[in-house]
Order: structure tokens, then C-alpha cells, then sequence
């Protein structure tokens, strides 16, 4: 997977996080990172400014890296783990600066484990990894074929699905969040899918007086997840 | 302000808001557009993707809008209306989708004003404006030179001061937040600015467990925002 830009090199380096490739422009010349480059002793390729334009479509800032990709964990890793009483699934996320905040939220709100499916969902990409702010360190991702027969294992499990929907039937300060509990978020623009949302025990309305009617993915996540927290205390 | 992209050119086309000049690439055929443009009989120039390239950063589609600047309100308009019992106070934000994020949730809770510094603060752009997803149409940003002296005027006219702070002496859930309340965002990296941080009648504290101690700053936004109308109801 390639990373790119200054703030992300410097993290990679400084952390001796393990990189596979490191490429500079050829006119390269951020003393702090070239240091950092040195003492590192990872490959590094010379490339010109039009090749490394090519390799990514962001701002390179004259420095690529290319980093082993995520390794995802499993559901049995999760449902095994004596600490996951609370979980978050993602229903097919397609913004990935949304999926980066949502796992910042999991991670200062103690939530361990993240599902997301593996088709039709943004994958832990670099956008993802600049946006969590190194949450990805703190939350385990587990990547799932099919989101409703995760949710059938978890329910055997014994938690409660609980689902945030703006037709839901129950206010979100209303809810018992106690036990355990895996709280799903929808997508974008069409919510929770029609599946998913018949297997939820409960749907959850965060209430709105405004007439657009709608909250970005991630703060609603943050809203939810921190009604949660409370709840459960 | 040049807005650009498909989504966009469609939503002020069909809305029928105000647009000083439609620009279009030499060979754009996308069908429903140009529909809504020969209806529209605004202003059209044609020019290369070269030219487009160059006009705007972003990834343009083929079409940019030169519509009106965003029009501020001021502080004035904002103290004398007797529905502006719960403002938004932004100090020195820098990312676009974090305001419009921020302006969207607004919108949702039934905050009529957001209320930021003319200079070192994201204004009113493009990116603002297509992340607030139409919330802009409900609330009503005001631009101030000086947010310390804003503040004061605030208070001169009975608002509690509420900073949302990881250094903050109150659990956000303690605080009382009945009467007017104008609560302060703090910077992506910095949070609070010190003298802002002194002028507060507060600072809230968001509970974090885990390590990397931040939440991205419109999802602390939004639990702060729905916390407020919570406990004003």
C-alpha cells in the first residue's frame, strides 16, 4: 500500500514502522526527513516529479511510501476476546475520512473492535490510516464477507444489534445499552441496508429539527458511540 | 467563488441559486446538465481542461459554477434575534469538511448561528459548502475580526461561555447548560487558543480511554452540540 506526503513519512520513520519502499523526488531536500531516510536503512528509489505524480493521486510533497498493507483480524478473534463488549460495524462506508474518524472515536471511547464488510466498504486505505491519527494501533478492524451473518454470529453470541436509522422507532437516549452490544452505522447517503436493518433488535433516531435532516456518518457515530459509553457506566 | 464538480453544478442548476458564469469543458456531453444549462440562461464559457485544470484544484468533471461569495451575517443580526439562545463559536478551524461537518450538525440540533474569526479560520468555500450538504441554507454564519471581543459581547448579553477542552476541569456531562449558551470548537491541532480558553465561563471535557487522547473536531462538535440540546430540554 502507498502512503504518501511529508506528515506520513515522518510518522512511518520516527515510529520504525515497518515500510517495504521508500521513493523521494529526485530534487528531494526536507533535511529532517532525509536524516530520518538515512538512519533508517529501508530501499529507497529516485523517481521524477511526473512518475511519482502517477503513483498517486494525492499530494506526495516529494515523498512515497510504500508500507505493508492492514492486516485484518477475524470474527472469531473478536467474539473470543473477553474485552469486546461493545463493537461498532461499519454497512458499506464509502468515504474513507469517515471511516479514519470513526475509528478515532472507537478508540478514545475504549471500543476494541471495528466490522467492516469486505465488499462495497472502503478497506483501510491510507486515507483511512491519516485519518484515524494512529488509532489503527488501538483498534482492531476485522473484515467480514457478509455483514447479516456476522450479525447472526454475534446475536448466538449474545449481543444486542443495535442500529442508527433516521426511521428508527426509539429515541437514542431511550435505548438500554447495557450488556453487549454492537452498534451499526450506515452508509452515507442510504443508511443501513434493508437486511441488516430487519436482523438490528432495536433502531435507534438520533431526533433532528432541522430540515435537512441529516448528520455526517461519522459525527452520528460519535454521538451513538458516546451514548453507549454512558449508558453503560 | 468557484464551486465545481457534476453533484454541484446540478444542485444550483436545479435549485435555480444564483450563478454569475457556467464554464464547460470543449467537449463536456454530459446530457441532463447542459439541459439544465441552455434553461438556465446564465452566462456560458467554454474552455480546455487545460485551462479548467488550472482554474481549480480539485477534480472539476467537466464543469465549474462561478457563483456568489458566501454573504456573512454579522454579530449584531445574531444578538438581537430572540431565537439565537444556542450559538457555535469556531476558533481558528483549518480543515473544510470539519466546518461544513460542523455547520451540518447545526443545522440538525436547531443551531441557528455558527460564529467564526476572519482571519487564520477555513471561510465559506466550496468544499464548506458542498460538505454541509445544504445546511447553509438554514443557518446563518457570522464573521467577526476578533473572537475575544465577540465573546465578550456574548456575555454582555447573557451567554454562558462553554469551551469543549481535553484540559477541561468538567465532565461535559456535568455542565449545565440551560440559559444561552455559545460553545467554542477548538483547532484540529491546537484546540483552544489560550486567551479564548481564559474567556470561558467553562471547559467541557469529553471523556477518552484510550491513547491517542483526540477525537476529530466535528465529531466532538456533534456529541458536545447533541449534549447541549439534551440537557436543555
Amino acid at each position: 500500500m502507498l502512503v504518501y506526503g511529508r506528515n506520513v513519512a515522518k510518522e512511518f520513520l520516527e515510529k520504525n514502522k515497518k515500510v517495504l519502499k521508500i521513493i523521494i523526488q529526485e530534487n528531494f531536500s526536507e533535511e529532517n526527513l532525509i536524516s530520518l531516510i538515512e538512519k533508517s536503512k529501508f530501499k529507497v528509489e529516485i523517481r521524477s516529479k511526473r512518475e511519482m505524480d502517477h503513483l498517486c493521486n494525492g499530494l506526495h510533497q516529494g515523498i512515497i511510501l510504500d508500507v505493508p498493507d492492514y492486516q485484518y483480524h477475524t470474527l472469531s478473534e473478536c467474539l473470543s476476546d473477553p474485552n469486546s463488549e461493545f463493537v461498532v460495524l461499519l454497512d458499506h462506508l464509502e468515504d474513507p475520512h469517515n471511516v479514519g474518524a470513526i475509528i478515532r472515536t472507537c478508540e478514545a471511547a475504549g471500543v476494541s473492535y471495528v466490522i467492516l464488510p469486505k465488499d462495497r466498504q472502503v478497506p483501510i486505505n491510507a486515507t483511512v490510516m491519516k485519518t484515524s491519527a494512529g488509532a489503527l494501533e488501538n483498534v482492531s478492524v476485522v473484515s467480514v464477507s457478509n455483514l447479516v451473518q456476522s450479525i447472526d454470529q454475534l446475536k448466538k453470541a449474545g449481543f444486542w444489534i443495535v442500529g442508527t436509522s433516521l426511521e428508527g422507532d426509539m429515541d437514542y437516549r431511550d435505548v438500554d445499552y447495557t450488556g453487549k452490544i454492537a452498534l451499526v452505522i450506515g452508509n452515507e447517503g442510504n443508511g443501513i441496508s434493508e437486511l441488516v436493518s430487519k436482523n438490528c433488535d432495536f433502531l435507534a433516531k438520533i431526533p433532528m429539527i432541522g430540515k435537512t435532516n441529516s448528520l455526517n456518518a461519522s459525527v452520528a457515530a460519535g454521538i451513538m458511540i458516546y451514548e453507549v459509553i454512558r449508558n453503560r457506566k
